[in-house]
């Protein structure tokens, strides 16, 4: 359940039997073809169907993430590394102090990985709380699917074209992209990362028939939902 | 329009004539019978039907700010002041790197107000720059029609409760709440501010025809407009 | 009584039976004709007009505030807005420790707002203290003895001038000055502030008899010694 | 002279043909039988006398420092370290942005050491800037003067004993303390440094004839002139 | 060449002509029957041999990194994530000053993965910089090496077991160790990761033949040469 | 004995008898003729030699510190202050955890002074910890020392010339060098340090007979155990 579907009320009731909540960790940047906020639509939607049978409460999905190296295509605002730590501990604190003991971070951009270091010091500080950060696009059960359809799939490939991200009039090209070389990607500035990428997919097809996407999302929901319900000791 | 809605190519097409652009500021917090979302999700709407017909774009509404105070309700996470500052400051300056020039915070969030101090700090350092903080539902022209109506109209009374805040199935009860005296809330810790509350309203009617709430909205997303259109030197 | 009247053991005696402080919030910047110490000056002197009778202690003013806006003329440092509420953090925190439960911060300085957010912060992790943010000369008391006077009033006019703010050989010009528009200093950079300004007023008299000043100053004094006397919970 | 005895446009002025300026760092913390403001009282009379002949302006002394190891005596709020640093180096920042170059610290309490790290830091950003940091009490000049007259003189003995930091009221008393052992001092909590301390001074005798506290005056005044005359490159 | 046998002199002619570095980051921390230095030893001697033929020097590796869930194991401190990125990023900004280009990080600890994040950020703000983070045990020519020896070899394992990180007179034990189940080990505090962990070796061989880690050790010497030889754009 | 010669059991086993702990702190920075890990290598090898009998660990030195004023002389990266100050605070904390209560931080670098205010307010945290900053260069027993030997020994200077400091392949002047000013270093920014200093001594003799520099280490080692020994509570 969204908990912004929810009053305060409601919630309290749901901690009277239960402390699991999801807190979906997005950006808005370029996405190629697709809409700018891709990582905080899809974080934020996994979340909540994996969520939905079990009753488990989702935040709405932070927009803002770690994407400095988008810098030259406009509409992607980064935050710093260090604001971006802050933010993800001070939430962490409150819903600790409200009663939440396991807290899911379902991440939907991997620029925001940096923020899988902020689990293991609060869980220092917090023994009794448990944190998962769970990078949903790239985890055990969706890669494979992934992978299996198109090995080349990746940022702003057809991995993140769903209804749902996709821009009212806006054609997505067919075809096929060649990978762009994830080592020159790595050392590079703003503005050679956008000479390289061009359109801003890294590579793969852009399209793929419906059942490839339906397959891989299946796979992203399952996978969230068995960590919410079987990933805590 | 919303950033969501579009692709970066768009972006930068509408930066080739138009440097303006909307960051909603909003909260996760108890509003009583009302959605946990109502300063998140009125910020960002209010800001997309101002910015509508001027064509200009507006961002996700970041959806948490500073609640300290309503810590001893459910699903009211909160952020440290300092983090808070630090996230819009980074906001502005990543948007200003990415050739914004105006930009208009609309806030819903009256615990926000300490995002305030950014704009004239960040204007020192971009002097080429131009930042506005506009609270939205107590702005000049907003806030005469909101007291014409219900002098005592406040967090979480019928002046935030629009079809787009409420929670379907949670009914919300009729009459008059006696405003709860701001003096004793000042000086409250989050469990005296909860005994004081109670349900989570500061005061006022409940509920008001529809009439009220779409006039309370009208003003409201005009005077965005309006500042949008002309609040800039 | 000043804390720089006292000694440690004076404090000490004084916490066995009170547990109240007072804490000035003033600022170093233009004041037009007027000292660049208005802000910290007032401040300070109110709250131990105020306190006086009461024998609450008051501490030295803070003399260093948020003031970016006023770059363009020398004499006005300011700190970052982070800063600054990390330092009125760490004093409330300080003091809490030393024994002080009821702290009122007597604002000087209509830039230094932000500082608002800190108390709520505090008393989330301080259950059993309480903070009050003051500021001195627009509370509910004061501002309608101000707009009956002179409804121009403002930063730099007669407003703040004083006997104890004017400074030796400076003379004070005669007349009216007309507001500057408000909604353009807001989105001023340092040096167009200084272009709207000119002398460093926002207008209203520059000068008014005696006996204004003084009802504005009687009642700032009174309302803060309300506040120290029965603002708390 | 001093800065609150002056207008903007008087330092503007002034600009035009220097660009030194003083900011005097105090604390508020136990001084024994003496006031709570001896820091602050002292680094800005000092100051201010010594740079009245030159003509440079003093800024207001900052009354917060850093005093953690007082923390059991009443009276002696203290800032954290980083905070301090942040606020030294934003008012170096802030001084030089208004067009100073030559800005000397001076200190008034040996706890605020830590900023002396300030300066290079801030001159490694701003080339063209000079910062001094001078404890007034203990430089080449002054402390020789002291050590004639009592090897033990310390904190809060006859040494910080001056008109203008005794309390009307608080009688000190006659003869000579024993030192303080200073390395059980160093590795002493709040508690203990009480334990250790007793009434708050370090040692020394407590009062001395006027001809003594005035030779360490005029020394400090003067080794103070000397620096802001003639201590730059 | 270590920076440590260089005088400065050298360094700047070393600059005449390239303006490479290698700063390896390493971990004080529990490795079972090995060193605490593992990570620090094994990031500083693997940047050491690869940079050893192409005359690139090499910074001393830092010996604190993320550990905090390693708390309960004495001898494992730990920074807090804040302040890591603070540290990579001063060192990065202060070489870029100096002169440095290209600067490959050389990790030796899988905690100390959030440094991936500043690179990206420092390329933002340097345009004509380049930085590389590099774990040298996992990379994809070391990895295979690793997997086709012993699939469960990881932390404190034969895989960091060489002559230079075992402790005289510590006898490390023979036989295979279950691997310790990741998903646990992901969401315990630390006291839990002890109870998993025991001995504090994660799970494989405790000790292999000579050939096996000098085939490792080859692979990742040769690795990272290559990415300091040809990972730059 | 060194922690990277144990294993966190023999820490363990050590933290069941004693709880003290020793931290060096270096920096990586021009040393003239001499190596840039001149402050590292000293602080950490004068503690280890000081510990040894007393069986007490000496952690790795940390290698990076506070040197802006060398930013032209490459191979000198630098903290800053804030940093820096967080770094030596977050691992009196980590330590804290772990168990150990008499922390000695052996400093090798003058330019980290500020780090001596983190004890202080550590200790104000930690009632029950001792924490010790000894800069082993310049002791009551080490100075006098020196001073007898040659009266302008400083940086980079016979005072900091030991076998293990010495660059091999590197011949070191004949000599003596007037003293730089030490009034003109401070108020220099990095250039004219560098202007100033030249091959980067502060003055003294550049060598001296064995006798001498084992005088000093003696004495170095000597005061360094007996703080260890006895310089506690």
């Amino acid at each position: 359940m969204r908990v912004f579907d929810r009053t305060w009320k409601q919630i309290e009731d749901y901690l009277g039997y239960d402390d699991r909540i999801v807190l979906p960790l997005g950006s808005t940047e370029q996405h190629g073809y697709l809409s700018l906020g891709v990582d905080t639509i899809l974080s934020e939607r996994v979340a909540v169907e994996a969520a939905e049978p079990l009753g488990v409460p989702v935040l709405p999905s932070l927009p803002y993430g770690l994407t400095p190296y988008f810098a030259a295509y406009p509409g992607s605002p980064t935050l710093r590394a260090g604001t971006y730590l802050a933010v993800v501990r001070d939430l962490l604190d409150s819903l600790y102090e409200q009663g939440f003991r396991r807290i899911l971070l379902v991440n939907g951009h991997g620029g925001n990985a940096p923020a899988g270091g902020v689990g293991p010091e609060f869980m220092r500080d917090h023994a009794d709380a448990q944190v998962l950060f769970h990078s949903w696009w790239n985890g055990p059960r969706v890669w494979p699917v992934v992978q299996a359809i198109d090995p080349d799939a990746s940022h702003a490939s057809w991995l993140e074209s769903f209804p749902w991200t996709r821009v009212p009039g806006v054609e997505i090209p067919e075809g096929h992209k060649q990978p762009v070389d994830p080592g020159a990607i790595r050392v590079a500035d703003p503005a050679t990362v956008r000479a390289l990428l061009g359109d801003g997919s890294y590579g793969g097809d852009y399209r793929r028939p419906d059942a490839d996407w339906q397959a891989v999302w299946d796979a992203g929901v399952e996978e969230v939902r068995e960590l919410l319900a079987s990933g805590w000791r």
